[in-house]
């Protein structure tokens, strides 16, 4: 299968391309670094230093044996995407290309147009590249389960039969989410709706939990093959956050009550489940949707559970909650549905003492490049 | 009150500035004239030639005795828009300044790329300029009754509570639309709603129906104020389009099985409806949302209509199913609510014989100008 990654540089992006090309299939990805220069503007930058995507690519021919094709170039540009999937004639095309932090589409004017704007020219140039060049290829999109926000009801997979009055129809499942960055996916759902049902597109659009981890099959051949692990408060998700809190020895920052339930996911899952999709693909016409979480905790959970971790390497862990810098329910109603990659074959790598005390030992390995204010939120909602 | 009105120059924008002006609000408008730029691109100009805005605004000054600011400005520039804002510090912002034609969206990559940044990048900087330089304004931002498409349960005032495994909840109402032009508002009111929870900004979103008309007591004082009337097939909406085919002499071109039911209104109401909504602006932090239409026709109801209003002024109008050049239902199930306008005061005028035998009468003395192979619809959408 020839697959053409979308935002291949990213801390999801590089280690799916890995993924791909070690269970042989043929990849090329794509990025302009946005998130790298977004990185070094906000001095955010990841604990492990990652080469360039063509320096990746070549360690991993060298150590892994096959080839990833590395084109740095501007999705948001028709041109340029039209041109990758027109010389690729890509089966898979994975979009991963948005800027993906919430906190940095909250921080101003620029910022938000930035994102704004980025998020949905790629995504609407991917779905003109693939109509116009490859119709018959799949789309497999990220999206995010922040899409949906903290409904009072079930969150279903992307659909919701609605009865109202005596009559039912089914449709998109209707989202509210919580930042500018997850409301641009919001925007690239109904986009991607209207043009699947218009023209006949296939799409997976999966809604994708906070992913935490470091390691994958393919990462662990070379510590420059490593994902970007951010722990600031830009790009650090949560449970990265709070492992590097745990080693530098700061308190662990819950936001406000740390109420907050998400449903969170291994790494390698994303990879399984990015894979899972593409490798059964969504019929012409479908707009597909899973939501892609293997396992729901509190904030105050995650914070538990790291600082028991940490505990069990010797290190002194303490919880401290900091006023809320986000616009969020910290207690709510949470019971969102995710059967459909388990259907499809997804074994989850669940959230245990193991897995977290291996991320410890590779953090408390980096410890020397944390740099702790880093972590305390800059950017507040309001 | 100080009125700011995006798209000025519109078919519903120049009657609503002097609507405005004429009840006593001072009233300036902006506009980068696209609509006009992409009519003579795509020979579809109106039947009645409008003079440019600033010597409509001297005309109406002339006749009308109230002055209406004008800015030719590209509101899908961020300074522009900011500049306008801090410049006027409105009251109300009435946001038209949207690519208006669903037949030009669905034309191809470029037209549709246009309509999608140009309305995107629009509402935009309008959200931001009112969050930034008048955080007190109210926005009325016009959407359409197309967003909904046509469910098969009734479509409420925008919001719906879904009763759902025993639980309940209050959701924006789901969507989907029939073109990208009308997808563009989905993206609009997902986009003002996000920024509207989280900053407080006050917005009223009108989903209308399709206007007709080209009477207004304004635009009636001279016949170089006249609406910019469209009866082609990219601009002209279907009552407009009907009126002119049967004073033309060709059949009147109904889409498919013509069984496509939808909510309509006269332009007289439009005025109407957005300055009731400006003169009882919604709150702080509200979404208000009304469904802007008076009654509902099928289009053959329409074609009927048009051809009994025809006969009785000695046309001879015939009727003719051609293939639907769009991807609709032709027969569903279609029930709006539409009462909240009503309650803040909306008189309607309804589409009656008289209605329609004046604006024969009009056309007929523009007969002229018709140019029938306009009328033909030249964009299919797959």
């Amino acid at each position: 299968m020839r697959v053409l990654i979308l935002g291949g540089d990213g801390y999801l992006g590089w280690p799916t391309a890995m993924d791909f090309a070690a269970a042989g299939h043929e990849v090329m990805v794509a990025d302009n670094y946005m998130r790298r220069n977004i990185a070094e503007a906000t001095d955010s930058d990841a604990l492990i230093g990652a080469p360039c995507l063509s320096e990746r690519a070549a360690i991993f021919e060298a150590v892994g044996g096959k080839p990833i094709k590395v084109r740095i170039s501007d999705l948001s540009d028709p041109e340029v995407m039209f041109g990758l999937v027109r010389e690729m004639q890509p089966d898979t095309v994975v979009h991963y290309a948005e800027q993906p932090s919430a906190p940095y589409s909250m921080r101003g004017f620029r910022e938000a147009r930035e994102t704004f704007q980025n998020n949905l020219d790629v995504t609407f140039n991917c779905i003109w590249a693939v109509k116009e060049h490859a119709p018959d290829a799949h789309i497999v999109k990220l999206g995010t389960m922040g899409e949906y926000g903290t409904p009072d009801i079930d969150i279903e997979e992307g659909w919701i039969e609605i009865e109202h009055k005596g009559r039912k129809d089914t449709f998109l499942y209707p989202r509210a989410a919580g930042s500018l960055y997850h409301t641009t996916k919001v925007l690239d759902t109904d986009l991607l709706w209207f043009y699947v049902r218009t023209y006949g597109l296939r799409v997976t659009d999966l809604m994708q939990g906070p992913v935490y981890g470091i390691s994958t099959d393919e990462a662990d051949l070379d510590p420059r093959l490593c994902p970007n692990f951010h722990y600031d408060d830009i790009f650090g998700t949560v449970v990265n956050r709070f492992l590097v809190q745990a080693v530098a020895g700061v308190p662990l920052t819950v936001y406000g009550g740390g109420g907050q339930t998400r449903g969170y996911l291994n790494l390698r899952d994303t990879l399984q489940c990015v894979r899972l999709a593409a490798e059964h693909p969504a019929g012409p016409g479908e707009l597909r949707i899973f939501n892609q979480l293997t396992e729901t905790f509190t904030v105050n959970d995650l914070a538990e559970r790291v600082q028991q971790a940490g505990n069990q390497m010797g290190l002194d862990v303490e919880i401290r909650s900091i006023p809320n810098p986000r616009k969020e329910k910290e207690e709510h109603y949470y019971n969102p549905a995710h059967s459909g990659l388990t259907e499809l074959g997804l074994k989850p790598h669940y959230m245990s003492e193991t897995v977290l005390g291996a991320m410890l030992e590779r953090i408390i390995e980096n410890r020397d490049r944390i740099v702790s204010d880093r972590i305390m939120p800059r950017v507040r909602w309001s």
